[in-house]
C-alpha cells in the first residue's frame, strides 16, 4: 500500500500504529523519529523500529504516508524543519483532537506537491508514552478524517483504507463539524471535571482529608479525568477556545437555571432535566456506544 | 444484639440490609415495610423476608431499631403514620443521602421517647429496586452517622457496632459538615453530570446523531452518572440546595477564569490548574480512595 510510512512522535498513539503496521503488508520501510530520547530508547529496547531516524529531514525523505503523532502546539516546528523534504505527492495525515488552528499552519506554508488531510482516531487509553501503547487501540474505535473541498479524492481514500487496515471505523467530516462535535462530546465533559475538582479543592483546610477520604461518591472519578496529559489538553482547549467557550456560556446559562430550580424548590423542572438526560443514555446504548465500566474514551490496555 | 429490626423501603439499601442481616444473630425478628406492591412481592418471591407487615404501624411495633431506607420526600409521612407505634427507647436511623431538612422533621415532630440518629451509608450500585441488592454492598464502604450534642452516646455506640457489623467502617460527623462533604464529593458532580448532557444536547438537530456517536470521548460516561434514580436525586438537590447552590457559584466562578485562561491563551495558567488537580487524584490513591475502573460510587453487584 506504501513503500514508506513516517510516524513523527512515538508516545500512546504513535507507538500504537507502530505495533500495528509492523510485520504487516501495508508498507515497505516504517520510519519513526521523535525527538525525546526516552522515547528513541524504549522504542529500541523494545524492538519496536529498526529505523529510527536521528533527524527529521532523513525520516520524512521518500515517505508516502507521513503521520504526526505529536502535540498541537509542535507541528509549526515540525513542519519548518521538514518542509523540504517531503516527497511530491506524500500524504501528511496528524492524530489530532482539534482542526481548524492547525490546518491553519499547514494553509500558511501553502505546500503544493502533498496532500495534507487531518485524521482524528477517537482512541486513548489513561496512559501516556510508548511503552502504554498497543496494536488493537484503534480496533472498532471511530477515526474521523476531515476532508475539504480541495482534498483529493484518491489520497482521501488511501488514508480511510489505512485506517481500516488498522480496524478503525471512519468517518469523513468538515473541519468545523468536527472541532464543535468534539467540543461537546469530549472537550466539554474534560473542561468541566478540572473545573469540579478545583473547585472541590478550594474548600477550608479542614476538611481537606474528609473530601480526600469520601471521594468515592463521585469526585474520585472526576479526578481520573482530570489528572489526563497536561501538555495535550492545554494545547486542546487552546485550539479549540472559540467552541469551547461557545458551549461552556450555554452550559453555565444551563448551571443557573439548575441552581434557580432547587432554590425555589421546582421538581417537576428537576424531573423534566432528568428525563431528557435519561433519554440520551438509551440513545447511546442503542447506538452501541455504552461499555461495561465508563472509561472517559480511554480503553484500558 | 436487637430484639426487633425493622425495615421502611426495601430498595437497594433496605433489601441489602436485609439480606446482610438475614440468618445472623444480630436481631431474634426482622421486619420489612415497602409501600410498593411490586417490591413486596420481590422480596416474598426471592425468600427474603418472612415478616412483611401490610402496614406501618405493625412494622415499627415493639421495634429497637427502625432503619428509614426511603426517599428524603417520604420521612414526614412514614413518621406521621408510626409516630404513635414506636417502642420507648427504639434507635430510628435513616440511609439518607441529606440530612439537615430530614432533622428538622425529626425535631418539629419532638419524639421523645425514641432516639433518632441519622446514618448515610456511602454505598449503592447503578441499579435500583430490591433485586438489585446484595448483601455486601456496605462491606469497607464509609457510613456516616451524624451525632448531634442531644445523641444519647450508648445508642449512637449502638448503632455504629450495626453498621460496623454490616461491614462498614464507621465515621461520626455533625450534620452540617455532612451536607457540606457530601455536597462537594457527590452532589457538585452529579448536579454538573445533568448538565452536561443537557447542554450536549441542545445542539443542532443536524449533530445529535455524531454526538451520540462520538460519545465515547467522554460524554457517554457522564451520560452514565445523569441517569441515576431521577427522584432520589430530585429529593437530594432539593434538600441540600444551599449547600449546593453555594458550591455551584464557587464553581461557575472558576469556569468563568477558565474560559479567561483559554481564549488568552494562558498555557502557564492552564497548566498550573491541571498540576493541583493531578495532585489530588495523587492523594486519592494515598489514601486508598482509588479502583480499577471508575464507577461513581455505584459499585457493580
Amino acid at each position: 500500500m506504501f513503500e514508506k510510512i513516517t510516524i513523527i512522535g512515538c508516545g500512546l498513539i504513535g507507538s500504537s500504529i507502530l505495533r500495528n503496521i509492523n510485520n504487516n503488508e501495508i508498507s515497505k520501510t516504517i520510519t519513526v523519529f521523535d525527538k525525546s530520547k526516552d522515547v528513541v530508547e524504549t522504542i529500541k529496547k523494545e524492538g519496536l523500529c529498526s529505523n529510527v531516524s536521528k533527524d527529521i529531514q532523513s525520516a520524512v525523505k521518500d515517505s508516502d504516508l507521513i503521520i504526526l503523532a505529536i502535540p498541537l502546539s509542535s507541528y509549526k516546528e515540525v513542519l519548518l524543519s521538514a518542509k523540504d523534504t517531503f516527497k511530491k505527492g506524500a500524504i501528511i495525515t496528524d492524530t489530532g483532537s482539534v482542526k481548524k488552528e492547525v490546518n491553519k499552519i499547514f494553509e500558511n506554508f501553502n505546500l503544493t506537491s502533498i496532500f495534507w488531510i487531518a485524521s482524528h482516531p477517537i482512541a486513548g487509553t489513561e496512559e501516556s508514552g510508548p511503552s502504554a501503547g498497543f496494536k488493537d487501540l484503534f480496533k472498532n474505535r471511530w477515526t474521523i478524517i476531515c476532508d475539504t473541498k480541495n482534498s483529493n479524492k484518491d489520497k482521501v481514500e488511501k488514508l480511510k483504507k489505512f485506517w481500516e487496515f488498522l480496524g478503525s471505523k471512519v468517518k469523513l467530516m468538515s473541519i468545523d463539524d468536527h472541532d464543535h462535535i468534539l467540543a461537546l462530546t469530549s472537550h466539554l465533559p474534560h473542561a468541566v471535571a478540572y473545573n469540579i475538582v478545583i473547585t472541590a479543592i478550594e474548600t477550608d483546610e479542614k476538611f481537606k482529608n474528609e473530601i480526600i477520604k469520601y471521594s468515592a461518591g463521585g469526585l474520585r472519578d472526576f479526578t481520573r479525568i482530570a489528572s489526563s496529559d497536561p501538555l495535550m489538553w492545554k494545547d486542546i482547549f487552546i485550539d479549540n477556545s472559540e467552541n469551547i467557550v461557545k458551549i461552556l456560556d450555554k452550559f453555565s446559562k444551563n448551571i443557573d437555571d439548575f441552581k434557580k430550580a432547587i432554590t425555589e424548590k421546582n421538581g417537576d423542572k428537576l424531573l423534566k432535566i432528568f428525563a431528557s438526560t435519561k433519554n440520551v443514555r438509551k440513545e447511546i446504548v442503542k447506538a452501541g456506544q455504552d461499555v461495561e465500566t465508563p472509561d472517559f474514551g480511554r480503553k484500558k490496555n
